[in-house]
């Protein structure tokens, strides 16, 4: 039984297409590579009856993680707490602990001379109210902190839309917490390329060699099938207890479609490998 | 009344973080520049109860559109055209036109020398089994045909996940229905840069301008607040029947910004002005 995530990012901008969604591909690969499962992927805009519904619709779906990015900051568009709060049917209240980590945050900015004094304007303390019940993680490059809910099983965390401070609070904080669920579960995957095959004719053996290994996932990534000498990039992953065992079971894989693939008169080349803990 | 659309992508690719979501992106910005409003994005594994279950979900949110990508090849692993059968109760059954878009296809491999003879194998015949009651669209540069199936007022379509294959049917066969759907409506936006405030002390001056100026979406995107010259990115957008209008639009509110900067003591400086029809 594995650990599963749904992830939503939260940002009109990702709607229009003026952002390219790198939070929802680098926390995917980093969740992967610590044994979790993403199960998917939501992007909606700045609205809270939206935020509220993806929330909702998410537990339902009873994921053991949410986590989120986007819509913590100070201005009016950033109403991510508010969504989860309604879809949580919870009050939004001012957090001690997360107004004083925004307060710390604001005597930096004094000291280093970016402001006068601090002062904890209504758009400033806008980042302290925290749905009740929830707990703020604290933001090491910026000032909104991330938050952290626990409802009915499902653990919802909430990051900022910036990268470097979603990437710093999802190290420091969400980490720890993500190996502890994930347990023993290592991630695996390896690539080899296929070369002088079309993706219709590696089919069938792709298929035969999957139901020969239930543990291994199997995905072929083709070229443009048109080319002058079709190019296809099989994909191998799997998540075992431990290292030795994910490698038996890929390898066994790999070594099956070598010998299909040879006996069609392809060629197959080996690519790099990655491993993860 | 906006036109609205939901993208869904499909590939276990993007929850494990292999890959980058380009199409998302590509899509939304096309798509929102046609005029039209893009609610939601969704990735999700190639697995077929998934899909079925995302496509009832959002047939329920009655958009006009639902557009999907990947999953319309020859492998085992490609269960987008299932996936979409199973969600609309539609039995899944070989199309005509799209086995001769195929056949057509391969034959031009022949031509080409790049195969001996047209042979339909599986593979290539599942390319062309379809939901009961949809239409293929021809894929100019590779060989699974687009699929477009009207339901109960959503159009449904669905794209190649390579994305060169998925543009040329995008602008080939999709350009023209949602231009027709969004009739006169365009789509306009442009960026100014705020120098020396803070997003915190900024935010009650865009909630008034917001205010006075309702048909015009205002996002603030921080660059760090720490930084040693806090610098904001304030886009602006708007869809109107003409370009003047949202130029009118847009121009107002970047007016009262400007001003309302100035009395802050801030710098504002003009970007780049994005058109589109």
């Amino acid at each position: 039984m594995s650990t599963s995530v749904e992830i939503i990012c939260i940002g009109t901008e990702l709607l229009i297409g003026k952002t390219l969604n790198t939070n929802a591909h680098w926390l995917a690969k980093r969740i992967t590579t610590l044994g979790l499962n993403v199960r998917r992927i939501t992007n909606t805009a700045d609205d809270i009856n939206e935020i509220s519904n993806i929330i909702q619709e998410a537990i339902q779906r009873k994921p053991h993680f949410i986590i989120t990015t986007g819509g913590l900051g100070p201005t009016f568009d950033d109403k991510t707490l508010e969504g989860i709060a309604k879809g949580l049917k919870r009050k939004i209240k001012i957090n001690d602990d997360a107004l004083k980590m925004i307060e710390k945050t604001y005597r930096k900015y004094v000291e280093e001379r970016l402001i006068d004094k601090v002062e904890l304007t209504p758009p400033r303390v806008k980042m302290a109210k925290l749905p009740e019940g929830a707990n703020p993680l604290p933001n090491p490059i910026g000032t909104a902190p991330g938050v952290l809910i626990e409802y009915e099983g499902t653990t919802i965390i909430a990051l900022p839309g910036v990268p470097s401070e979603m990437e710093a609070i999802f190290e420091e904080s969400v980490v720890p917490i993500l190996k502890k669920a994930a347990g023993d579960a290592i991630f695996f995957e390896t690539s080899i390329y296929i070369i002088g095959v079309m993706e219709s004719d590696i089919a069938p053996l792709i298929d035969q060699v999957r139901h020969n290994n239930p543990h291994v996932y199997i995905k072929s990534h083709p070229g443009r099938e048109g080319e002058k000498k079709p190019r296809l990039e099989l994909h191998l992953t799997t998540t075992a207890k431990d290292l030795k065992l994910a490698k038996n079971h890929v390898g066994k894989a790999l070594i099956e479609i070598t010998e299909l693939v040879q006996q069609k008169g392809g060629k197959t080349k080996a690519s790099k490998e990655v491993t993860t803990d």
